[in-house]
């Protein structure tokens, strides 16, 4: 072999190494979810959430959280059945995008290329899905939001919009949750192919996977995977909005039993992360999860701690409130 | 009918109107229960409660919170049955416990006067028993609590001993739950014959009374009766602790796990009081409630609310969470 | 002496001690303010602090926390100067007010009897003025409230109105702060006259008492009197509504700051109570106290806690601030 | 320019882009402080503040709060001078370690190489100085924290040892901050060597730096820098740990008050971070920030928020309250 073969193998060792740090994901961005009545989901995000909306168009309307800095974090879409379009994550650099392409296209990964300009607010876009069947898009580019309305702009540099104290009003959105049949399967693709960080899982006593959850940034997890009870496919879990305290987390519960929205499970714990939750169902059916505390991981070489079957049940809730049988099988679909 | 017997009928009638006032009580002040594992109790009233520990003397242990004034709010005593010994209530002057008296006389009621010096820290009393088997006493004089210790004894002129943060760390005592068989009749007695006001109640599809809240201060409840649904008899339900936050209440839920005592139900909250709430069953088999927020009573010509079997469940939890069976049927004995 | 006179100076003293019991004050009921600016006081008292409008009539608009069971705690009154038009006073029974209304003859008091419809929601009254000026009404009707708007009635039976969690969303009305020049002589004419007993108060290193702090319910203070440290007269200090938590104290102040409402002073933490506060001005000029927590007071021979000069700033901010100037000397008007 | 050569240049662009992303810094991991008083400094940090003792060796005592996962995040040693000792960061691989030595030899940056072994629980590490003086050592092994006492070892398997409640119990290490005479230079050396992200920033009047935050994490700030209103040099401003909640942070304010420990400000709360504070002086003079709340920042492309001088006070405290002189002038050394 001639010096520059040599050379030129090395610079290929060189590059595969480089395109391991240049596809990476940034963080979890926004999720779209189909809802059967618009009108009223629209009202639960908020006048029960506290939401405000960035934008409408066509069967869309695009919703934020008080301090997500980027234009929305939640798409309502119109639709005949309720659950998830879109699982959008934000890419760590413009070259990401394409490099993830290449990685797609060499591993013969089905995707789609969409245009800046198509989607609102978002620039170029890959269209994919994971082995179970989830709808994933990543991009690098999309609008902050900046408010044009008086009644919203806060004098606050750090408040993309002021802080109104309307309804819920969680500080930022946080993860979404999906149901599949084997969690170990795609818990693997996320980590391996999408650089998705595995924080923690629950085994059963016949050692199967019931959890697990995974992140890319410091929070504890941005996906959650849990085994489908019923096996048969699929289904969108939750997503979840952050508050910053337990005692907003016993506000919004108040506010859900004033506005008659059934409270499925909780106030509880998950020992796993270590936050206090309530799970609701919107109007349309699709689970939204409140949420606050819980820790944040900061080692590079996190191992994901394992929940046994002797602790697992204090890894759901660790003040000992058994969740009801549907949150084990109910979930909207993927579309 | 001569002008002097006519003054003195009208001498008696005034006699009648000025004893109601005086044949008044002040407030709940303590309650002392039967403990069979006297060691693990004090653990779990002074490690993971928080409580301290006023005196020892002989097989009784008399406990307080950080800012209960009194001596004593909580009194264990060694016993071969767990359950409730003596309900303490203070009388609004020392005239009052004479009237009481001559109250018992009148209608045959049975009771006991206990000579001051003969309980610990405190004066003169009256023992007796409800219709339903309370043990009850009746006192004017408990000594206040004077930290002679300088590590709990606190600068501030309004901390009878250090806020320490020390465990649950309610800050005082509350209140006193008992199941009987007819709440009704319990509450009319407790009402007419005590002056313990009426604040609200529960009825079932069938009318029957599941609950009544009574006080006579201006808190929602000193003593709730609650229908044994096993219909056996009256039972000691629970004790109460008061917490100033939903976020503390959180914090005693999370300092139950990791010191492995069962929460038998919550954190919910009584949409009847609107304080939310965790029980737990203390190391003698003992329930314990911690409990925080909630409203207060003004109103002298106070009307009982009433929770009807539409409303009632979120009487019991406005969050929805349904209380296990064992809430409704266990307790301890009335000693 | 015959028999028939003594018996009828005996009859003369159970009336003396029966018109003790019977001339007694319930519980603050509400305070009438005026203010320069109407329209900016109600933006105030409304979108800021959630507070909700029960009735407007002619120049006065009446308001009430979520949980105020009365038909309202603050009136506003267009007014060209801002300050305190009338302190209200529930009394404990309809022969309570008659029995004031011979006590003040008696006395010699300057009174004026209000019959009932002069006055919205509310039965008669008597109105006079306390030695420094202070005006005050006793009552023994008020409207409870009920509404009739279905966005705003709650199906929770102790909820008089939904809590919507809108602005600062205080549970109910609490006390109100008046600066007179001598507060010794003003707080003893409170406590002999009226029964509002003395709960704590504070010294200054010259002896002069700083200010004192009065109930007639289990609540720390119905009723505050500061020294005004510029001696010209009685100023309304503040009026205040309460919190359930800390943590609402925090989003409380949170709001503040975006909707352009200077804090005063705080958050802090009255040694003396115990309670967390924030002090803020409403736009007419009027001072207003947000604050949780603190303690319950059940003795009936509670002895008033003396904060000493080495301990007295503890008493006004135990966490240590100091606070500004204008707490000591800014007040609005007695009206 | 033949092919080969070509290749390699294009060898050594790759190579010097993938050191960029070899030479990175994962999180702040510890700091090290000199403290005058040994014994009351640990029972400040242990007493008051509930952190818990790993480890004693010669004059060195090694502390971490409950959910630190590492063996220690704060070293206590016994000085002749308060201050700071040193600054520990982990960095993201054992590569990045020697890819930062070589850095600093290309650079001709003083460093030294320290052994594993020659500190407690660490492995190897290069210790070096910013260009204002600041102590900073850089590590990738450090022991995890493996509770071997049954007392204080937790059945939760993300409870490194068991939530005590204990004192301030905050749940983690957040950040340090130094004073230095001039901000805008140290903060480029830290951005453009280092790698930490440039957050948020306060100009005064006169358009000269008073502050910048940093981070290499998504928490808001791992390391401030803020300007030395005296401009003699750089001096420890303070080290922070991390609570869950505002009401949290009311209670550490009262065990403050119990404990006799200043509070110098708060609370009060960071307009530029969000999160609300108490600084409080420890018994050798160091300061401390005990905060909760806050933003986190996801954008891979974060542009710095600037208070300009307008809205400079409401990035200081956003609730108005001032900090005190000694908070812009007071700090202890750089050992």
């Amino acid at each position: 072999m001639s010096i520059s073969t040599n050379k030129m193998n090395e610079e290929q060792a060189l590059l595969k190494q480089l395109e391991k740090y240049t596809t990476s994901i940034a963080h979890l961005g926004h999720v779209e979810i189909g809802v059967t009545n618009l009108e009223k989901s629209v009202w639960f995000f908020t006048e029960v959430m506290g939401l405000s909306v960035s934008a409408e168009e066509g069967d869309r309307v695009y919703l934020r959280a008080w301090q997500d800095f980027d234009h929305h974090t939640l798409v309502l879409k119109k639709s005949d059945t309720s659950g998830v379009q879109q699982i959008g994550w934000r890419v760590s650099s413009s070259e990401a995008l394409r490099a993830f392409e290449r990685q797609f296209k060499d591993m013969g990964i089905d995707h789609k290329w969409v245009e800046a300009g198509l989607k609102k607010a978002q620039g170029d876009s890959i269209q994919f899905r994971s082995p179970a069947g989830l709808p994933v898009e990543l991009y690098w580019e999309k609008e902050k939001f900046v408010s044009m309305d008086p009644a919203t702009a806060s004098k606050l540099p750090s408040h993309p919009s002021k802080y109104t104290g309307k309804g819920v009003s969680p500080r930022r959105f946080d993860h979404v949750n999906i149901m599949v049949n084997d969690v170990v399967k795609e818990q693997q693709w996320w980590t391996d192919l999408l650089g998705i960080h595995h924080r923690y899982y629950v085994q059963n006593e016949n050692d199967v996977r019931l959890g697990s959850w995974l992140s890319r940034t410091n929070i504890a997890h941005e996906i959650a995977l849990m085994r489908n009870a019923n096996q048969n496919g699929a289904l969108f879990h939750h997503l979840a909005y952050y508050l910053d305290s337990p005692d907003e987390l016993i506000r919004a519960a108040n506010l859900m039993a004033e506005n008659e929205i059934k409270i499925e499970w909780g106030p509880g714990k998950h020992g796993t992360s270590g936050a206090q939750f309530i799970y609701v169902i919107e109007p349309s059916g699709n689970r939204v999860e409140i949420w606050t505390g819980g820790f944040l991981i900061f080692a590079p070489d996190w191992e994901p701690i394992e929940w046994n079957p002797e602790v697992g049940p204090l890894g759901l809730d660790l003040w000992g409130s058994k969740a009801p049988e549907s949150y084990f099988t109910y979930g909207t679909k993927l579309l």
